[in-house]
């Protein structure tokens, strides 16, 4: 069975939703970042980078959400997750996660792992307090250019959705009013109403 | 025909290496950086982002160089850049180019972009003193764990060779020595004899 390496918190969740969204049969196991157990000789084994989310398949560990995104999409195609025969249209997919991941998440980051990109306290404080200025910077973007609605990519939920909403649900942790992004804001809700999402938070919840 | 913005020295030289190996037709777009030509009016009607590569085909406009390199695949399937049917192979196709875009590309990026994550110029300072290690960390990573020779997924070329090339091209401009990553430096050399590689530096040279 796949085994979902993941963490409360991080962006494994969006993986989790896809997950459940497609009926596959998986297991979850908690990697507890607490006890920094990412960068134990076990986590390691499983994933160098020392990272959630990770897959574990029949054939091997996969790794990084968008990647994983796409490859429930493409495992599990009856649940159409997203436009696998429309290269343009997947194309528009990837980009949406690739913002995400490289810009918004990373924003996001400075403001609780400043001490990647810096060692002195005042250069990680001030990260720190301009953190949620960039964040919010990003998903202006996608609120102004990139959601279409209901869902990101229009009438079709996709691999797009879970993996905004995860993002999404960091703002309130980070100081930012969700309601500055009304069209973000009513699509984390309208997320919170689905059967596979109520599913994997009330799982988290235990 | 499809048209790539693109700008020298940014990661738009991946899928314009793409481009050329997938023996596609396409004008070359160039977005003056040094004029700030990214955010006028005319290129942010293109891609709102303000970065490049953007990529205009007949449907419209798409972004981000992991989706860009995943749609040339894609449209130019006999020109067998990645493994499109096999969704656990093409899974660390994106996964590769997913720790490059999320990861690897903004660690460099603290060197000379700090001020998108900080205002106060000491911190700046701090970051771009520190951002070749972080940078160095992140290619040692793929030295030792996801680089598999000849070419990143081994037998095959793929859209992760253009762009691992495209990266580790940063090295020595931020100071490091790619001698201290003997199969990336051995891979940057294999990439540099390759026709369509010589063609695309040859165009940027003029």
């Amino acid at each position: 069975m796949i085994k979902l390496y993941s963490f409360p918190g991080t962006v494994s969740l969006a993986v989790h939703i896809a997950l459940e969204e497609a009926g596959a049969a998986y297991e979850l196991v908690k990697v507890d970042f607490m006890t920094n157990a990412q960068r134990s000789p076990e986590f390691l084994a499983i994933n160098p980078k020392s990272r959630v989310p990770a897959l574990a398949t029949e054939r091997g560990v996969l790794t990084e959400a968008p990647a994983l995104l796409t490859y429930v999409a493409q495992t599990f195609p009856e649940a159409n997750l997203a436009p696998l025969d429309d290269p343009f249209a997947m194309a528009q997919v990837q980009a949406f996660n690739t913002y995400l991941c490289s810009w918004v998440h990373p924003a996001a980051a400075h403001r609780h792992r400043g001490y990647r990109w810096a060692d002195d306290p005042a250069a990680i404080a001030d990260m720190r307090r301009k953190a949620p200025e960039v964040f919010a910077d990003g998903m202006a973007v996608i609120e102004a250019e990139y959601l279409r609605g209901p869902w990101v990519m229009g009438e079709a939920y996709s691999i797009c959705d879970p993996y905004l909403f995860t993002v999404a649900g960091w703002l309130p942790r980070d100081g930012i009013d969700m309601a500055r992004f009304p069209r973000i804001a009513e699509h984390f809700a309208r997320m919170g109403e689905r059967p596979a999402v109520r599913k994997v938070l009330a799982q988290l919840a235990v």
